[in-house]
């Protein structure tokens, strides 16, 4: 829909609900929501989970409810996203709440921090183990609710120029590494720079910068990143998972008729699985691909590893220090992290480690 | 509710789709279904899924399309839901297609059959890789429709009254071990049982069986199974993650409003993360009671998975010659998770992989 037009269009939620109406149409009023996300239509995965999401709610309700998004740029800049649904000058937001940690970072472990969990331990903390509420309460700081909405997988630890042969070779390396996982890479002795993701490949191609953390195979492949940096290394110790929210102005969320709010939180956990899968379907045949145009895929050195490791704690031990928000919900996730990691070494993972092992001895034969 | 006065009460979904009404109430007429379980309450987080399907579907409908569950036997026998849902006596079955290998091994494709995929694999087949539309074709056959409404993760190897030292300690051992899996298992030579959950806990008892594969640290702990064997084994070859799903009489489901049927496609997909997440948080927590109780946690000796791997491999070529359907459906998944496979061992494997070092690092800190 054109812009123009939609905002004409345009009518906000609480005025919608508030017009007197029979019991039936009072249940589903016709209600538009812009949604801004933080995302472009190139990131084409993530952002259609923002769209999947919206068209699972308009379904839910007839079309009656219509969440309609815009990228990034079109309302107001991705990362202004938050800002705007909390002044409610959107509804809400499709976003990464780690995109915030320059107000607060509390809102990075809403979404990823380093050494935290994998996506299913993610999900089960949000779920299960207390998180959604832990979230919502912080965020009720910044008159919004949010809902999962989301998840890429493990985010890979970059594309680096030259191999990195131990954590000595970090030392002055000029890297595109950004939030907490940017203050980590500092404190090992990386020299980091925000580079907006348009610019990424050629700063990479002049030598502006030496590595660039992004996001993973599919993504990182359209930015052409293979064809200036050879070493792709493996594992992204920054972002285990990445959680992505749709997050709404709580007094326009609380004005919504009931079956309206359960579209919402609905729809957004049904997206939460089918992101991932998404990803987990285009990132293997994306990742064959580099290979084949030569990419090395490289593990991080065990030094490089506890130096990130180390410094990570250090970093958590300054926020705690000062952050009562932020030790509260890293107490919460480290806790479930813990008992998750303790039942999976002996569950799940055995079962990768078997399949893994028997392709290996399988293409061995 | 009472179920008599329930069946009182119940008016079937095309009847009440067919009665003339105005345009809104069409959208939203009164339905309740009958949804029978294979499953009894004492499975609790497995019955909580089917719950909380219902209660998603009531809650996007303001309580207008009401899917109840009836425990195993309320309705028919838990094993009889296809056929009930297939005849239309009741409307859907909240259920596990590898109960229907009887019928067609493809059945077992749908839920878990040994050495395949992990859970986020098969989200990924289903939702991205054609999963539910080859399932969905093949399910045509029996007059229903399914979507994945659940996931229990992997589950475990087995209890076992001795320890297993090597495939030949499998020979003539009396196992509890039903689908595929047995099949699987009595080709290693071991002599396979049909046991009622029910009666698992005396027969291991009374050394009528050696052993048993059941579910999962969860679900394992309530049978009692560690009073009565010491050794529980990893990984579970026979299902690296299992599906469960809702299914529905066909010309029922396409009887219904657009917005039902959209209800229990989202819900049903939501419900697909929040089970799996719920059980990712109790299994942790009961392993822990297991082990503190006593139970030695042990990992299958590499020639019993190399033995189980080989028996797999038989029976699925003995499957592919005579049963297109299975061919059809096992070449997609085979070929899913080999992509898969291969994207996993290089990232969210190797994430998994370093966090198991550190915390191993640490602990001997």
């Amino acid at each position: 829909m054109h812009r123009r037009k939609f905002l004409a269009l345009s009518t906000g939620g609480t005025a919608a609900t508030a017009l007197a109406a029979p019991a039936i149409a009072q249940t589903m009023p016709t209600i538009r929501w812009r949604m801004t996300s933080s995302f472009t239509k190139s990131l084409d995965i993530t952002y259609a989970a923002g769209e999947t999401f919206g068209k699972y709610v308009s379904d839910l309700t007839d079309g009656k409810f219509v969440i309609q998004q815009f990228a990034a740029g079109e309302i107001v800049p991705g990362l202004q996203a938050l800002d705007a649904v909390q002044n409610g000058s959107v509804d809400g937001a499709y976003t990464g709440l780690l995109f915030y940690v320059g107000k607060d970072p509390t809102f990075a472990l809403g979404a990823a921090v380093p050494f935290m969990m994998n996506p299913r331990a993610q999900h089960g903390w949000y779920y299960y183990g207390g998180g959604l509420d832990l979230m919502n309460e912080f965020m009720a700081r910044y008159n919004v609710i949010g809902f999962p909405c989301g998840n890429t997988g493990m985010q890979w630890g970059g594309w680096f120029r030259k191999e990195i042969k131990s954590a000595d070779d970090l030392k002055g390396l000029k890297m595109r590494i950004a939030g907490l996982a940017g203050s980590v890479a500092a404190k090992a002795g990386i020299v980091t720079q925000q580079i907006a993701p348009g610019d990424i490949y050629p700063a990479l191609e002049r030598g502006v910068i030496d590595a660039v953390e992004y996001i993973g195979p599919y993504d990182d492949e359209k930015l052409g990143l293979n064809r200036v940096a050879s070493y792709y290394y493996t594992p992204g110790w920054q972002e285990g998972g990445t959680v992505f929210h749709g997050i709404f102005n709580i007094e326009k969320f609380n004005a919504l008729p009931p079956l309206y709010k359960k579209a919402i939180e609905i729809a957004a956990q049904a997206t939460t699985t089918s992101m991932l899968a998404h990803y987990d379907t285009k990132n293997p045949e994306a990742l064959a691909r580099l290979v084949a145009s030569g990419v090395k895929v490289s593990v991080f050195p065990r030094d490089v590893i506890d130096t990130m490791y180390k410094a990570s704690e250090e970093l958590y031990a300054s926020i705690i220090a000062s952050n009562p928000a932020f030790a509260k919900i890293y107490a919460s996730q480290k806790d479930f992290r813990d008992k998750n990691y303790s039942y999976h070494q002996a569950a799940d993972f055995q079962y990768d480690l078997m399949m893994l092992q028997l392709k290996r001895s399988v293409a061995s034969r």
